[in-house]
């Protein structure tokens, strides 16, 4: 059982600092808690007051009568942790607490922030905050929270729980979901995050069967392993988790800095965090709510094939087009039912959008036949229509209503979703009749798209989260050069081009002879990171004459560019057969750990920044796929006439390689395969070059 | 004076087929007329009524006691010809046909329509329609139009005009606008536009003083010339043009055999056409309203300044994030008032973005002060803010409007937006105040984007629409081969490259000779378009034998792969140096006539779709642009020690190679250049190969 129970279905909640005043921070709780029907006790703690709001009060913690699992604490930061200690005497299990003055405010109230994670630790009590705006759980009764969005509305009970590190934009999203109709179950807002993390809250979710989609604002994640091990947790319930995350762009990342004082983490990471864990990104507000409301109604789209019916030709094409950004599929009617339609509406169309014309307006029982016949015989996983203003004409509406209500009826397995302009009222009316109602015929689509995307997430086989420096075998890799750097990763099972290590020139002819030539020429030496900066690189040697030449050249060269630099010799590869370069990166992140990183050489990565990144270890399959969403994946596959590369010798090196990141996560910081030489199918790949940095602990 | 004065602000107004019912067709027109106060005359003609709604009624146009310049025509389309002959004879300067039955029925309707254009040829009077929802024109009091949004709502005064091909979803963005409380000047829906086009009224709007904003909705342009000249005459009057266009992803598969053309579909030709024109684009209604909204309020923004004030540090950063997709600058306050700031709001944050904190609730002088300090100190164009529900409470809202409003005072210049979570009563009171209102923060950033992109591009110097066909000197562009391609491309300002043709082997040597070795080798007949394709080219040639064996080669393939050729004997040319290689393309777009495209040959333009297009000719300040909007652009810069490629003469070619299509607009339907080697700075390019297709007249 999830030890987080007590905070969304406390037996009985302690309030300390309990206030008369139910707008005051120590107030609302109460208040909430009765106007929500709580059914267990709660204690008001307060030192001057015999009864706070109707409920007897009790001086101090000491004092209360029974237990509380569950204690909300609304007191001067300084009287924190000793509240604590008291609260763990008195059975709590969580403990919300409201006060702000930790570590927002800086290195004092860090430190008291650090003594209330102490208390935490000895005691065993979860601590949700400090600084955190509370609770809310529909289905217990229970708002231990001071939010004023309860003030004015009453949320529907529901499917949805919403996790925030924003108080302010938490309580905005749950206000704007309830407002939207969208039964809310849990609401909770992280605040400092000393213990409860967002991460933990997704984990109950999951395991919570009153959830069924689960909302996540972060404005950065701090244990990126336990929030991937959550959406792992929410996926493999099959609850949808949306999320969205602010400080995207530099200047938002700074502005999270300074507003959470919490590392945001690198964003194109959290793209493949969520990726992994099979989570949806939104990026405005409006996106997110509109997929809240599609999720929270009907389960994600079994497929891409969307039907649009529409009675202004117009309004159809606008949703082609934006299904068409989304990649959804337009499917045609079979013929027959298209026959079946053109006669049924004589200047109308039969296509897919199918357009009724306005004479629907006349004859509702056209709008009614044309979802029937585009769900019965089109085979749409959803259909998007728009009706602009006609269901608030008094004269169209409710006839309208009917007519689709008809129409969809017996199509439970799919979403209809329509696009007015009207009323609240009028909008809560056609949603009760079975369809999802949108303002904006493009948000529709866009919503359905995103359904879709999840459905096809949920419905992959999902990845597992790899222990980190699983195999046993980590050895120190700082100050590698070259030549070892290649051996372990050979080792580690990616192919590398053969090297030989010479302690002088004619060490290195020896070497080539043996190798044949031509061959390549560079210098050894872990400290030499970048070989062509300093003239350390010398390819296309035909013959031991030029290989003397080089050597020379190059033993110059490094002299007098990093004269300081630790020599361990020469080394001698064999040029390698033409073939496409692939760049592989992979590197610890702060956040998430080890993540691997693929593209193209060139101006691929370059220009395009045209790069696929996961979390580390990935499976061939995985990084094949990788490789896939490049947009020079038709380079790789053969388009117009190039010779198709070993894609599938190259994601098996993208796998071992990735495994190798994972496998070393304490050991290193960064490793670099540059270039990876994808030879034509067939032939394999070969390692031309390689890099590891140690991590700090090895530096 | 513009000839559709009578269709905005006619005298008199005669209504043929008229109703007595105000809800019919011919009876809504008369209705809104009297409702919205016309001061002119309304004559109703119906055969057999003597009033109508109160109104003298007239039994057919010929009985009409004076003239009236605009006629509505509320008939059976097979009447129309008719009415309109005899409302010439009665005044008419405009008529609106609302029938239907013409060309959108088929082959007879358009037997119908084309009647009724023969009788607006011979009589002058303009048509608006057939198929047309009508106009509406709020300074003039008259709604010659059957739509039904004016029984919902009564738009107020204002500066926008909205011109919509699609006059259901027109109607539905009118009421959407005048629903946010933007006030309403003119409406028209355009119908079939047998006569009178989108352009056309742009056009008039363009000239009109009651109009500051136009909207547009398009579903295609047919006279591509007369629209961008009309965004031309907006742009000249500074007044801003959005255009929403449905059938983006609509792609016409015209027959393209060269490359870029095929790269460069209709709905790219349309982007450049708005570009050109110095227009904004939007996709969604959401957009379109929220940006209508905005530039009907306030003029274009000054600049790319953005100040974020926020009471959430979590809004901030999302508004942050909106700003930095966008490329808005979310520039910093001087030291001192970052400093007077921090004292003011302690635990705030005195950076961009703003954060006053909850404080504010109690405070609301701190959101006056950072307003006014940033408007005053930070030189923003524009400030956005969000107060989540606020607004909307009895005990804060009002003291928040307050505080925004002194925080604005005499800061007319600059534009303030606010998204608030409210009811409309309470929007319209914060928008009174003098901020725009938005209810999601990132539409807010997004409205703001669009007006300094607009602001931007109101400030350039505008393009000039060239005539077409100007020089004077075409010639027929039938069966060119390669060398007299190349020698009009050179005649037109193009360096290409020397070529030597030669009747046999032995001729191509002594060409070879005077040229210089390498050479390159190649067919030469205006019947084989893809030489490679069939074996007719050879390259670097580095000898006479060399030439002898390859010209024996070449002439073989060819006689095999393309037997029936009409071959011009062999074209010998020098290897050019090493450079960056440029695809040029141009062609006659059937509806906004030439074009000109560019883009980096190889992957950038096959994977990455990375071109440049714009409408025929450029100049070469326009040409550069173009290169520079190109991804590639690092490329040709000389990014990561490449060498700087010579952009001012490839601006140049990019220049010429545009006005000798526009010159020859008549006479060809592709034309190519490819590749354009554009080698180091100082070097100048030099086109290696191209290409003309002759337009269809001339093949």
């Amino acid at each position: 059982m999830s030890t987080l129970n007590a905070l969304f279905q406390p037996k009985a909640i302690a309030v300390v600092g309990a206030s008369g005043d139910p707008s005051r921070i120590g107030g609302r709780p109460i208040a909430y808690c009765q106007r929500f029907g709580f059914q267990g006790t709660i204690y008001p703690v307060n030192p001057t007051r015999d009864t706070v709001q109707g409920l007897p009060a009790y001086p101090d913690i000491d004092s209360l009568p029974g237990e509380a699992d569950l204690f909300v604490l609304a007191i001067p930061a300084a009287q924190v942790p000793d509240a604590l200690r008291k609260a763990a005497g008195k059975g709590a299990q969580v403990a919300i607490v409201f006060s702000s003055g930790f570590g927002e405010i800086g290195e004092a109230g860090q430190a008291l922030q650090d003594e209330m994670d102490r208390v935490v630790e000895e005691t065993g009590v979860r601590v949700l905050g400090p600084n955190a705006l509370g609770a809310f759980s529909n289905a217990s009764g229970i708002a231990p929270t001071f939010t004023t969005f309860l003030e004015e509305v009453k949320p529907d009970q529901g499917n949805l729980a919403i996790v925030s590190q924003s108080g302010a934009y938490g309580a905005h999203i749950a206000m704007l979901a309830c407002k939207r109709g969208i039964g809310l179950n849990h609401f909770v807002a992280t605040g400092n995050e000393s213990d409860i993390s967002v991460a933990d809250c997704i984990r109950h979710f999951a395991t919570d069967p009153t959830v069924g989609v689960i909302a996540c604002y972060s404005e950065g994640i701090k244990n990126g392993r336990a929030f991937l091990e959550a959406l792992l947790a929410a996926r493999a319930a099959g609850k949808p988790v949306v999320i969205i995350k602010v400080g995207r762009s530099a200047i938002g990342q700074q502005a999270a800095q300074s507003h959470t004082a919490s590392v945001a983490g690198d964003d194109v990471v959290f793209d493949a965090a969520v990726r992994f864990g099979g989570a949806e990104l939104v990026h405005n507000t409006q996106a997110f709510i509109d997929l809240l409301y599609t999720l929270s109604r009907r389960p994600p789209l079994g497929g891409r094939r969307l039907g649009v019916l529409t009675m202004s030709g117009g309004a159809g094409v606008l949703m082609a087009d934006a299904a068409a950004d989304h990649g959804l599929e337009l499917t045609p009617l079979p013929e027959d039912a298209r026959n079946w339609l053109d006669e049924r509406i004589p200047f109308g169309s039969a296509a897919n959008p199918v357009d009724t014309t306005a004479q629907a307006v006349n004859d509702m029982s056209l709008v009614r036949d044309a979802l029937r016949v585009m769900l019965e015989r089109g085979g749409h996983d959803a259909v998007a229509s728009f009706f602009m203003n006609w269901p608030d004409n008094p004269s169209i509406g409710p006839a309208l209503k009917e007519a689709i209500a008809e129409g969809i009826a017996g199509f439970d397995d799919r979403t209809v979703a329509i696009a007015i302009n009207a009323g609240d009222a009028v909008k809560r009316d056609f949603d009760a009749a079975g369809m999802l109602v949108f303002d904006d015929p493009s948000f529709a689509v866009d919503a359905l798209a995103a359904s879709a995307r999840i459905g096809e997430r949920l419905r992959e086989p999902a990845p597992r989260l790899q222990p980190l420096n699983a195999s046993g075998k980590q050895r120190s890799l700082a100050a590698l050069d070259e030549a070892e750097t290649a051996a372990l990763m050979q080792q580690a099972g990616v192919s590398m081009t053969p090297l030989e290590v010479a302690a002088d020139a004619e060490a290195a002819v020896a070497a080539a002879d043996k190798l044949g030539y031509p061959v390549a020429l560079k210098i050894l030496s872990p400290d030499i990171l970048h070989k062509s900066d300093v003239g350390g690189i010398a390819l296309n040697l035909p013959d031991a004459d030029a290989l003397r030449r080089a050597a020379s050249q190059v033993l110059d060269a490094v002299a007098k560019h990093s004269p300081d630099a630790n020599l361990r010799g020469l080394l001698v590869a064999p040029m390698a057969a033409d073939g496409t370069d692939l760049i592989l990166g992979g590197r610890i992140d702060p956040v998430f750990g080890p993540v691997v990183v693929c593209g193209l050489g060139g101006v691929f990565v370059e220009l395009f920044n045209d790069v696929a990144i996961e979390i580390a270890p990935v499976t061939e399959e995985r990084a094949l796929a990788m490789l896939r969403r490049l947009k020079a994946w038709p380079v790789l596959e053969g388009a117009r006439g190039r010779t198709p590369a070993d894609v599938s010798a190259a994601a098996a090196a993208i796998a071992a390689f990735s495994r190798f990141i994972a496998d070393n996560a304490d050991g290193l910081s960064q490793a670099e395969i540059n270039p990876l030489r994808v030879l034509p199918q067939g032939q394999g790949v070969v390692g031309l070059d390689s890099l590891i940095l140690a991590g700090e602990g090895e530096a």
